[in-house]
């Protein structure tokens, strides 16, 4: 009986040792875990550090006596609208804040002039006449949310016209202090809105236009990544094919369903003020149509893809001779896609570069459609062997012409951008250092357009340099700009 | 002189008619286009109509004279809590009501503490042990609204947290009644939270997980839709293609960037609780599984797209040969399609139709396969002229696997599901509706499978019928989404 306790003390206290080791285990991946998510993209943590020093500063409305004495109890509008206003971006920060202060304006205005209509009609009839009033500028104030156009960039601005005109018809049947207390919150909700731009914008501002920016610019490049590995993937041998193993190559995937998150940077991006080389009527809407191609471009790999990854091939001699046209086609048109993508990087348009390289894999598909003709003459295998084979360069073939659409609409972007010339440092000092990458590197880069003359290739050579300085990886860049498309529209 | 001014004053009254009749004109189209809008989704109506009520119904607190006593201007929390918790579905509004009904007792009851713990430190020390709480909480709170997880589901929460928090922990440097304060609040908070749920659930409600269900129907429609108008798309004589303008035939593009709408609906599906035939722990990941295959399936009909409104077709006696196996193939593989979707609308599965048009869809693939070795030995033409149609067969046979795999999912799903038998007509009039309609109509459905056995043919004829109860068009349906998508994050 004594041994059968201890033994169980035993093995109770080794279970004890077990949990707390699991325990402590947990615990430390989750801390690394985080610690990993805040170095992926460290401006969530200076963000988070901004929001919590713009409590902190709103909160002096408390702590300091004599702004306590002629604010009050309405400093709690300061607090309440910099938690709501802060967002991550700054065109998301302005749109909160002046959609708030306006609609704050528009519906204290009107709720005051409800009191005084209501106060004509009696004490038994101002809280019927106030309830319709509410009850009929409510409903249609959320009625009008549904409108695209007043949801995509009022929406936020509707809320707040709702709740200013409730508040204020509603307390006003019970103050007669009405004017005082609008006035209160309203300098109240200037100076949390205030406080929230400006920390926004001027302590390490994160612009949406510049990730906009940045995000076509490396979807551009995972493009032409896949188009650098297809012809690895698709001519190797058969046992030296790796199935979805190779990530850069299938890094495409996330501009399948990256249209919203585009969507809302683009909304953002129009709030904000020129910074950097962006003006303040720089062309968004050209983004859209730009990602719209890529995205069609995606959709063509998304289709190869099945072709890479099926059994059934060719025939050989077939392959063999389809190899070199296809591989030439994929790789020119890949760099084609990187000297594109360096372009909206660097912000220097450099077509000629993109045109050679486009006219190359041109000259490529017809290589493949005489190879095409010769196979027909040559052979005699039927032609159901082929399939496979002519329906994957069949696709190529499209891709090339997806390539040349997408040049063309960069082409018209950098015709609308006037892009500053010079490069202020200070405001996007990353762009700047991209620069200086790419001016040290000139003279190292490996000749691609080895077919070609020489002068056109010197003249070109320069965009050829891939500035490795992307942003995070697929995932967590995915989750990031996730949470600015769910952010965008908290009161 | 004089003639010449009556001349103006005679241009001038012309051009204030003028503006007035284009006044007039402009606000009539502009009635006009707010009509149909409502028209087109009378839940929009009805939605606008509830918010107004649950605003009316929250101002008693203020009007009624035994209740503003007891509350006080804290009413005014009730009034925040419906403008911001009054979501479009029944899945937003509980998740935002939740979700501010808990953060609110939590950062009430952390605010509390940390006031106590405050006051430790004397008068001068109380203002920086705040100050630092407040950074460091609201810190780490924005923080984690960058986790997916957290920003999936409780985004809202955090939200509250931060305002709660710091509210408490700054009044209550000011004030001694900070439990009578916290009181107040808490209380106003559940009403006005409750006001909006049972309005949201009792009052016409809108199932987030219903319009997913819908939605996931509609677009398989969509689908089937282009297949059923492929035929005479493709095979169509060049004069009769008419370019773009068959609505209905491109009707499947709003597919290809429809995930984000499905992830939303799905997120907000999992708060609601069962309704209709929908249980508690309905699969609503298995939707987001059909929702992709669905939008693989779209990718192969934007490429084929590309085909169809291309100038260069294959020898004609050679599309002669495919085009019997190829409309079979896209026919049947539509059919099944419908059939998916009707089964998805009306919850009762019927695989053995399915499974029959996809057998008819896969013989198809083997006699083009056999045109296709015919044609080889046949002609001699080059391999160059059959491109074109080789490589549209080629993803036609894609897309029949595709087909496939959404009949495989859309299998597994019933599995899952469990849909309660009997339907109560009180939660989803209208698909119990659509059940009767089906029902009804089973008799005149025009036999498809022509080919089959008259026995397999009977015991699957019902599903053929299609139900023509879609949701409005798709621009609107569109825009309807989209507006439950940028709003499910409000304070």
């Amino acid at each position: 009986m004594n041994l059968n306790a201890q033994e169980k003390k035993a093995g109770f206290l080794q279970r004890v040792k077990a949990f707390l080791s699991k325990l402590k285990d947990g615990v430390t991946k989750r801390i690394r875990n985080i610690q990993k998510f805040g170095k992926d993209d460290p401006r969530r943590i200076i963000h988070s550090i901004k929001v919590g020093f713009s409590l902190t500063l709103v909160s002096m409305l408390y702590y300091v006596r004599p702004l306590y004495n002629s604010f009050g109890v309405s400093g709690m509008w300061a607090i309440l609208t910099v938690v709501v206003v802060s967002e991550f971006t700054v065109g998301g920060t302005l749109s909160k804040g002046l959609n708030r202060g306006f609609a704050t304006l528009i519906a204290g205005a009107l709720g005051v002039g409800a009191v005084h209509l209501a106060r004509f009609c009696g004490h038994k009839g101002e809280p019927i006449v106030l309830g319709i009033l509410v009850f009929s500028l409510g409903a249609a104030a959320t009625f009008s949310r549904f409108f695209p156009r007043i949801k995509q960039r009022y929406d936020y601005g509707a809320l707040i016209f709702i709740l200013t005109f409730t508040m204020v018809a509603v307390s006003g049947y019970r103050t007669d202090e009405i004017l005082v207390m609008a006035y209160q919150r309203i300098s109240t909700i200037l100076i949390g809105g205030t406080i929230c731009i400006l920390v926004s914008i001027f302590v390490c501002p994160v612009w949406a236009g510049e990730d906009l920016h940045k995000m076509i610019a490396n979807n551009i490049n995972k493009l032409a990544n896949y188009l650098e590995g297809f012809e690895g993937e698709y001519f190797a041998l058969p046992e030296k094919i790796s199935k979805e193993t190779n990530s850069c190559v299938r890094e495409y995937k996330s501009i399948l369903t990256s249209k919203s998150t585009e969507d809302t940077l683009a909304n953002l991006a129009r709030w904000e003020p020129g910074h950097g080389r962006f003006r303040l009527r720089h062309p968004w809407k050209n983004y859209m149509k730009i990602a719209g191609l890529v995205r069609q471009c995606a959709f063509h790999f998304e289709i190869l893809n099945g072709y890479i990854l099926s059994d059934v091939k060719a025939p050989e001699d077939f392959i063999s001779k389809i190899q070199e046209p296809c591989s030439i086609m994929s790789r020119e048109a890949g760099e084609a896609l990187k000297a594109i993508a360096n372009s909206i990087k660097t912000m220097n348009n450099d077509s000629v570069c993109v045109n050679a390289h486009i006219e190359n894999s041109k000259k490529a598909i017809e290589n493949v459609k005489f190879a095409f003709k010769s196979s027909s003459t040559e052979t005699e295998k039927d032609l159901l062997e082929f399939i496979p084979g002519v329906t994957m360069a069949s696709i190529l073939v499209e891709i090339v012409n997806s390539v040349e659409k997408i040049s063309e609409a960069v082409e018209e972007f950098f015709g609308l951008a006037h892009f500053k010339e010079t490069l202020d440092p200070k405001l996007s000092p990353e762009l700047e250092q991209q620069h200086h990458h790419h001016l040290i590197h000139r003279g190292s880069v490996k000749p691609v357009l080895e077919g070609d003359n020489e002068e056109e290739y010197s003249s070109s050579s320069h965009v050829l340099v891939i500035v490795h300085d992307e942003q995070p990886p697929t995932t967590n860049e995915k989750t990031n700009l996730g949470a600015e498309k769910t952010r965008d529209n908290v009161v």
